[in-house]
Parts: C-alpha cells; structure tokens; sequence
C-alpha cells in the first residue's frame, strides 16, 4: 500500500447475538430474558497497516437490526474521510453525526440513533488509540488538556460547565499523574462483581458467588432486586450473611418502581445496609431521583447506564439527584460525550462507578475510569467500574480481574475488537451457531 | 369472509419521502433543509369490512429507514391479534410494546423505537375509530372516563397524577359536553399558523403571508428565530408591522440555544412583544426551561415536540418550567400517552398547544386537542393548534381551516389515512417521484 494520506474505505457491520437467556445470565426486575447482543461497527482504512477501529452498542436481543441499521444510517458522514485528520480530532465527527439534522429528528441525542453515534464515535478511538500504540486511557490520560477540551460539546451544558472551567479541571487533574499511573499499571483500579445477584439463581447459588467474591477479592458486590420484596428480603440476608459486614451490598432495582414505591422498598431493606440503590425509577425522572435520595438516605442512590446523554447527567448532578454517577461506554454518543460527563460529575464531586457488563461494556469502559483516575479526579475513593463475568472470552484483548481489580490493559487500542470465531459464530441470523440452533429446533 | 374473530393479519411499512427540502419549507435554524417523510404503517384485517389501521412516525428524510425497520421490529407484537380485543383495549397493546424488555433497552421509551411504538399504536386507534364510526377525538370525547383510565399507564407518573386523580379529572371534565360539542362542530377549535415565518423566506414572502394570515382570520402566528440576532430582529420588526399589535407572534428556536443564550436572545427580541419562546434549549433540559423561564418573563416559554415522553411533561411541569405545553401526535407512544400527557396539564391548568406540521401532523393532533376540549380541560383560552399548509393534499380526510379554525373532522379515524397515489409516487427510493428525479440527476 502506498495511499499517502489513507482514508476510511468500509464501515462494515454486524448483528451479534449471544443465547445468554438460556442460563438467566443478566436477569433482573425489568429483563428477565436478556440475550445479550452488539450491533457492531468495524471501520476499515486502506494505510495497509492492518489496523480497523472496532466499536459497538450493547443491546439484549430484539432490536439489535434496528440498531445496525442505525448505524448504517451514519455511513455517508465516515465513508472517504482522511485517517489521519479523524484520529487527530475525533470530536468532528462526533459534531457531524450530532449535527445531521435529519438524523437529529430521531433524538435529538437520544435512543437508537444516539447509541449508533456512540458505537461509530468509539470505533475511531479505537482506531485512534492503535495507531498511537496506546491504550485509551493513556492515550487520553496523556493527552494534552487543551486538546481534550477541544473534543467536548459544550452545548446545553454551558450553564454549568465552561470550556474554561474544563480545562482548570484538566490542568489540575494532571498533578500527580506520573504516580497515579504507576499506581494503576501495579494495581489496577478497584472493581466490583454484579456475578452473585441475578434474580434467576437460587440462595445457594447466590451464597457460593457471593463467598467466591469476597475470596476473589472484591470489597463490594451487587444484587438485582424490585421483582418480589419478600424475596429481596430473603436473598439481602443470605447475601449479608455470606460476606459478613465489611463488604459493601449495592441494590439495584432496574427502573422497576415509581418514586413512591422507591422509597418504601428501599426503605424496607435498609437493614440489611445496602450501600446503594440503583436505577430506582425511570432513568428519565431527574426530580423523582432527589426526591428517592432525600428520602433514603444514608443509603446512596445511583444511576447513569440509561441515562441518555450529558444534559440529563447535568441536571441529575444540579438537582443533587444522585450520589454515585454511573457512565455507559456504549450508551450516549461516545467517548467525546462520557469525557463531557466526567468533567460535570468532577465538577460536582460526585464519584463516578461504571456501569458494564452486557457484552464487552467491561472492556470499554474501564478505559474511561482510568483516565479520570490519571488526569482528571486523580482518586480512586469510593470508586469502583461494575464487573461481571460473562462473554469476555469473546474478545482479543479480554479485561483481566486481579485481586478484585481491573488490571490496567496494555494493548493498544479501546479493547473492543471481538474475535472473527465469535463474530462467524454468533452473527444473526447467519452464525453457524444461529443455523445449528434453528436446525436443531426444527428437528424436535 | 366470514370470519367469526377477525384477527390483524398483515403489518405493511412504508418509507415515505417528500422533497420538501428544494423549497426551503420548513427550514429553520436547526433543520435547514428537511425532506418531510413519513414512516408508515397499515394494520391490515381479515374482518372483511375494508377498514385497516393507519399510522405512522413524522421524520424530516435521512432515517426514516430506520424509523420503517423499528416499526417492523413490533411486528410479532400485533400479527395474529384479535382486531376486536385490541380496538376495545388498544392500551393492551400499548403496554405490550413498551414492555417488551429487549426492545426496551433501546430507549426506555424514547428515541426511534419509541417513536415506531407510537405510529403503531396510533395505527390501532385509528383502526378502533373507524370501527366505531366516529373520528377519534369523538371516540375520546363519548367514552367512559374509567375506561380512558384503563387507557393510561401510570408508571413513572403516579407520584404526581395518580389515577383516582385522573378519574376525578376526566369526570369533572364532562360537565357541559354537549354544548362543547355543538361549539366545536360550528365554530372548530382555533389555530395559529407557522406558514409566515420559515427562516428560508424573504422579508417580503414573510410581509405577505403574514397580513395573509391576519385576513385568513388567524390571531397568532410564529416566526422561526434562532440563526442571527440582527436577521431575527428585522424579521420580528417586519412581521410586527405587517400583523399590528392585536395580533399574537410566538418565535420558536427549534433548541439552537444554550441556557444563557437563550435568556440573551429573547430579551433582545422582547420589544417585539413575542408571545412565546418555543424550543430555547435542549428538550431534555427542564431545569434549564425553569431558568429560562424565570428570566424571560413575561415572554412565555413553550416546548414539547421533541419531548420524549410522560416522565419528562411530568417534570416539566413540577419544576414550572413551561407556560405552554406543545404535545405531538407522534413523538410520544401514541394516543394513550398522550391521554396521559392531556391529564399532567389538566392538573397543573397549563394550556396545551400542539405541535403540528409536518407530513399529517395537523391531521392527527386536531382529534386530541378536540378531546381535551371536549371531555378534559373544557376550553379554548390560550390554546390553539399550530398550522402549516403543507402537504394536506396527500390525506384522504386533509384538515379543513376556516377563519384561523380547524374545524371539527367527521370522517371515521384518526385523519391518517394517506392517498394511495400519494404512497405510489413518494416511496423512497422506489416510488415514481424518486425513480424520475434520479433518472433526471442521472441526465444532467
């Protein structure tokens, strides 16, 4: 290859869906039979150096073409775009995918076509993050602070945030860096296990995680509530009673109740001291979410994996709804726009606990934690990126658990590229898994 | 035919697309050039009476795709069911599609599939109207109040309206219908119309159409604003001196701007007495309109066209963040939700003014706010219906205006109905409209 300025020459996708229903995986109160999914984006260039950028929404099954298809839709604006000038500034394109005023009809910035931004968005940081030879976060956390308040959409959030209080954030944020970074690559940054908690599994099986947990290290686990209070109960003492008082119990709700019936469920475990309530209510209840906080508290209140994009984590954080913020790699309009969220929940101090999980969330976002840890909130207190165990053996660069951490991943790269086994197999309709499961069912 | 239990037996989609865009119709500082689609959808029967449900979702061209394929994905919920139990409980269905939990993680209920759940549902409607013999917004109007209770979901709501609330609401909103419904069949419900004040327009088309507008016997009008100060403020002089001082000028931002921005630019205009300022800000930004709101007093604050759903009215109404309430007929989950929508206003005494528009928007959103007339709020002060004289020529029932009214619609239906040619000639890409206009790019 001798292109001298290389340009993006394929946006390549695919509808992966994993049969994780089957074993209730990843039940809750809401999804009692999520098949966990990705409509996924390669973006191929022709620099010859054998390096695509990988990105993905996470879905549970149904809608995943509408989802592809959303990303389809995106095509025109990356097709024929110069390599190098993407990597250099993903931020417009980000602008240009938000800014098509068509497409924005479908949001604005929200929803389907908003997640299609985020899964093409991620895929040039990939990109840009393996032409770099760096992992993101580094690539992020070295960064120069001009820079990355360059990357950020400031609009709608201006009255609370400036570029120029962005910028004090980052240029402070920065002191310290060389030991933080040294801290994180000998140990990791702090994780916690949602493995015990799905509503599917028997007390036994909760039992057996949640011990396994604490011997694997972890200081804090999480369990799936809101179907059944009798059984919340129920499986809150056994929980309790397996990892003793010091480890931290999170509750999460899964957005089953109204704001009333929040606080009184809520309320009915506090026994059992739960350390958060997750997703108590609908993500879109911002005045619902202070209300559910005022009421119950000591124990904390936490949302964000379905929260749409930075305007609503702006009000969440001016209307003190929330006491832990909860970032999505894969659900608002990418890494431009997490970078905009974690500089409102520095501003406002809020501590920051990502959610993930699905397929390969653990893998995008624990990039997203580490640079704030390396150039922007410069702490790990009270901050811990969700882990759960399933589906990693899909990807190349799986994230590796250590001692109840997230190591810190060296490959370069957003860590999102799944291998070409896994995509051949679990494309839907047409993965040899799909085909053999539909020959087997005609077969019975 | 004979069948004893009609049953829905077909879900047909159509991509439909207007060139709107080469006139610079409905151009305003957001959407300079929107191409007026449809993302269409007929409930076909086995009933053999000839009635089928029509809906559809309003977009502005690039995505309506994607908008047709998430209106396919709710297929499996409707094919097979009984046409008599869904006319009689459309809220069943309603809740079937919201509560499907793979598709659900794609909003929650916002967003593209929220969107497709609308058309469906309104499609549904539409269908049960036509059945009845009546349009919708008499359908609405005659029906029992608990059973539109049972219309409604609560979910998200009920810390604010609960439904013996909404009982009350609806009983007490009876009183005096049938002198209402004499009004409403001579006299019509009022409009305002849009039609002067596209951006793309010259001062003197906007002099022209706007004292047009005044002798049509419209009493408001709208100005599109938002894209430059000094062009906004001769324009708002211009159509100021062309309609007088009787006359209302709401301008609308269609959310160019931020918070302050937005505070700034309607001071600037405030010598112009506009009535309301529509879509200063983000949609997702209550707390923002509550700023708003407070500063630009007594220049009204209007929003609500791209509002996602309940949850968020809801809050926009507890925070005071709106004087005007602008629902649409399909932005939200359909006519059930905006039942809901109709109540949270009702109950705070807001004044509902839809949005309208687009391709068959008018058309719909006349049978609500006709409802809400007749069975809910009980008046007409400070409401009215937005107008724009586009694209009625495709409607086999076409909205009438008379003297600045809509008058009241009498065809069985919710004025759904596209014209078969009208579907032939604007498929896109397929239809005879677009097939010529490539063959003619193609010549050129």
């Amino acid at each position: 290859m001798t292109a001298t300025s290389p340009r993006i020459i394929a946006v390549d996708t695919f509808d992966v869906r994993f049969p994780t229903s089957r074993e209730l995986d990843g039940s809750d109160a809401m999804n009692p039979d999520p098949d966990y999914s990705a409509a996924y984006v390669v973006l191929r260039t022709d620099a010859g150096d054998g390096l695509d950028g990988h990105g993905f929404t996470f879905t549970i099954g149904r809608g995943n073409d509408v989802q592809v298809a959303a990303i389809g839709a995106l095509r025109l604006h990356v097709l024929g775009r110069s390599v190098q000038e993407l990597c250099a500034d993903p931020g417009s394109l980000s602008r240009a995918l938000i800014g098509d005023s068509q497409l924005r009809w479908l949001g604005p910035e929200k929803g389907v076509m908003h997640m299609a931004i985020g899964a093409v968005v991620n895929a040039v940081w990939d990109l840009a993050a393996k032409r770099a030879g760096k992992p993101l976060w580094q690539l992020l956390g070295h960064a120069d602070p001009e820079w990355l308040v360059s990357q950020v959409d400031f609009r709608y959030i201006g009255d609370v945030l400036s570029p120029a209080e962005a910028l004090t954030l980052l240029r402070e944020g920065r002191q310290g860096l060389a030991n933080r970074e040294a801290t994180l690559l000998e140990s990791g940054y702090p994780a916690y296990t949602t493995s015990p908690g799905w509503l599917g599994y028997s007390d036994d099986k909760l039992t057996r995680l949640a011990k396994q947990a604490v011997a694997d290290g972890f200081t804090q686990i999480k369990l799936k509530v809101g179907a059944d209070l009798d059984d919340d109960i129920r499986r809150l003492r056994t929980a309790r009673a397996a990892v003793g008082d010091g480890i931290r119990i999170a509750i999460d709700a899964n957005q089953r109740w109204n704001v009333d019936e929040a606080i009184d469920w809520t309320t009915a475990l506090a026994e059992f001291d739960p350390y958060w309530i997750e997703e108590p209510t609908s993500p879109d209840d911002i005045l619902g979410h202070a209300a559910i906080r005022q009421a119950v508290a000591p124990v904390k209140v936490a949302t964000g994996e379905h929260v749409q994009n930075r305007v609503m984590f702006k009000q969440l954080l001016q209307a003190g709804a929330i006491d832990v913020l909860q970032i999505d790699a894969a659900r608002v309009g990418g890494v431009n726009e997490n970078i905009a969220i974690l500089l409102l929940a520095a501003k406002f101090g809020v501590p920051v606990c990502p959610h993930a999980g699905g397929v390969g969330l653990c893998e995008l976002v624990q990039h997203l934690s580490m640079f704030d840890y390396l150039a922007l909130s410069g702490t790990t207190e009270n901050r811990v990126i969700e882990y759960v165990d399933h589906l990693h053996q899909h990807f190349i660069a799986p994230v590796v658990i250590r001692e109840g951490h997230y190591t810190a991943p060296l490959t370069p790269g957003f860590s999102a590229t799944m291998r070409q086994e896994s995509l051949a197999e679990y494309r839907y309709p047409d993965g040899t898994f799909w085909v053999a499961d539909r020959a087997g069912e005609d077969a019975r």
